[in-house]
């Protein structure tokens, strides 16, 4: 199929007939990766390639938005993680990011990358894969690759939750889980947004001049600067559910986030879609706010996940 | 004196009669570099604490910009690299950072600032204090901290260099070495800036409501993300020789950058200062290009530094 070029989610049998048979075989999947990337300012295309607990492969592209400073655009690593998210996965097994534009060399992330991934749990665990031309390579662990590290506390990214957000006014909730309102989608957004350490959940939804729609949900580092904006996340969306269209193709956006939350996404997401958004592209901003009957129906749990104590987040019944 | 409290550069002397004796006794400022951060977002105060290859000591902040998403922050690490900059240092020796709200405790740098220390000469020596409460600690490499990286080539950071900027127009030049135009030294500010990956250098000078000015440059890292803005690097500038100023006294603010330059820094410059500056802040942008004659008096010379191969910009004098 046509789309099949534009595919960035490969279930464990379909990564097995492009080759991928096992963790040396990543690498397979690289030019596919690659040859999606969009960096219209470095010019220089990054791929990735992950596979996740489930077995499923996931590819990640760097994203660079035209106009803007570098430091809004998307790593390949990030792009990766965030599609894991987008898609309920629960961790990451595996990476392999190319390191040169012929896709043979591969290397380990940036800095800002390492610092990013740590927010998953058993992060330390990610085996990552060291190898150029001719050689086999090797994985190395992101434990070695980051040595005395700043660490997230508890939540996790990829950890099942809900901020128990709703939207100020009468309609304040999402109407049903399969209508059309980009607010409603925004809200559902926000409430899986990551942001454990300025309580400032946000989410974005868009739609395509097809009508079609997209969402994402901003996502917290605990080392501030690496977090990802929830634009940028619904621009992973965009970028790995939208056939290879382009920026210019988004016609209308929602963001839900709440008022004087203390990181505040408004003016940078006006500012980002203003550059590379269609030209009369309609912009909104809903507010909402923690339910707090709701937030009571949620307690947390110690869980032991691999010898860890852990948290999750378990929903209890009310009679 | 009052203003001692706001000092962020001390000499060899006058750092030793802060304590500062030998490398284990950076700690000793770290309170003082820690009560001047500003950190309104996460509430979390970051102090560092850096020896240059001239001996001066160094002090370096968080800086949050209240309003904006996260990855507009500056980490305390980037802050005093980017003060080195903009006092000429050629490098950096040792550095201590602060993970604790006591300020007892010292760790290695977020991997963001990882990679962004990496644009310096030398930046693998760079010795970084892990130490915590009631032991002396121990000094690691960045070497260590940062395996595997991805590196950038040359030109580095702290390398004297000139982009041979003029400004479009009848009066492009800078007037003279002492004039008071912010449009001047906005210029000389883009002339300082490193991107060497784009090409793009920007500089950003900013006056205060007593007209003062204050100056800073793009800065670019390999990594694209890390990479601090010249409004930014402007701010570093304003919070090291403010003397305690809230960026709501920034009344005038020029920007030069090349027009349809790949990073165009003027919508997210605006958006800041819309943000953070005085609520009528004046705000200009004024392109500049390359002088090629200019740039032909400039030529490239190999040069020998500490055993290992570089590119210093030598001036050849034409007659
Ligand atoms: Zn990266
Ligand atoms: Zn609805
Ligand atoms: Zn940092
Ligand atoms: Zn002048």
């Amino acid at each position: 199929m046509a789309q099949d070029q534009y595919k960035f989610v490969f279930t464990a049998k379909e990564a097995e007939s492009e080759g991928v048979t096992e963790p040396f075989r990543l690498p397979n999947l690289i030019t596919k990766a690659m040859s999606l990337a969009r960096a219209p300012i470095s010019r220089y295309k990054v791929g990735a390639v992950g596979r996740a607990p489930s077995g499923r492969i996931y590819l990640g592209v760097n994203v660079e938005l035209p106009g803007l400073p570098l430091h809004h655009s998307i790593h390949a690593e990030q792009f990766l993680v965030t599609n894991l998210a987008l898609n309920s996965e629960k961790g990451l097994h595996l990476l392999a990011v190319s390191i040169s534009t012929d896709g043979n060399d591969f290397g380990a992330p940036c800095g800002n990358c390492r610092q990013f991934l740590m927010e998953m749990r058993n992060a330390l665990d990610i085996q990552i894969l060291l190898k150029s031309k001719h050689e086999e390579g090797s994985f190395r662990s992101l434990r070695f690759l980051l040595p005395d590290r700043f660490s997230p506390g508890s939540p996790l990214l990829l950890e099942k939750h809900d901020n128990c957000l709703t939207l100020s006014g009468s309609a304040g909730e999402i109407c049903s889980s399969d209508c059309s309102h980009l607010k409603c989608k925004a809200l559902a957004a926000a409430n899986n947004s990551f942001s454990p350490y300025t309580n400032s959940p946000s989410g974005v939804a868009l739609q395509d001049d097809d009508g079609k729609w997209y969402r994402g949900w901003y996502i917290e580092s605990v080392a501030s600067n690496p977090s990802l904006g929830p634009v940028q996340a619904a621009l992973v969306d965009f970028v790995a559910c939208g056939l290879g269209k382009g920026f210019d193709k988004i016609v209308e956006v929602v963001l839900v986030e709440k008022k004087n939350a203390r990181v505040s996404q408004e003016g940078t997401a006006k500012m980002i879609l203003d550059t590379i958004a269609a030209p009369n592209c309609d912009f909104k901003v809903f507010h909402c706010y923690e339910d707090l009957v709701k937030k009571m129906n949620y307690i947390t749990i110690p869980e032991v996940e691999n010898g860890k104590k852990g948290y999750l987040v378990r929903k209890i019944i009310r009679q």
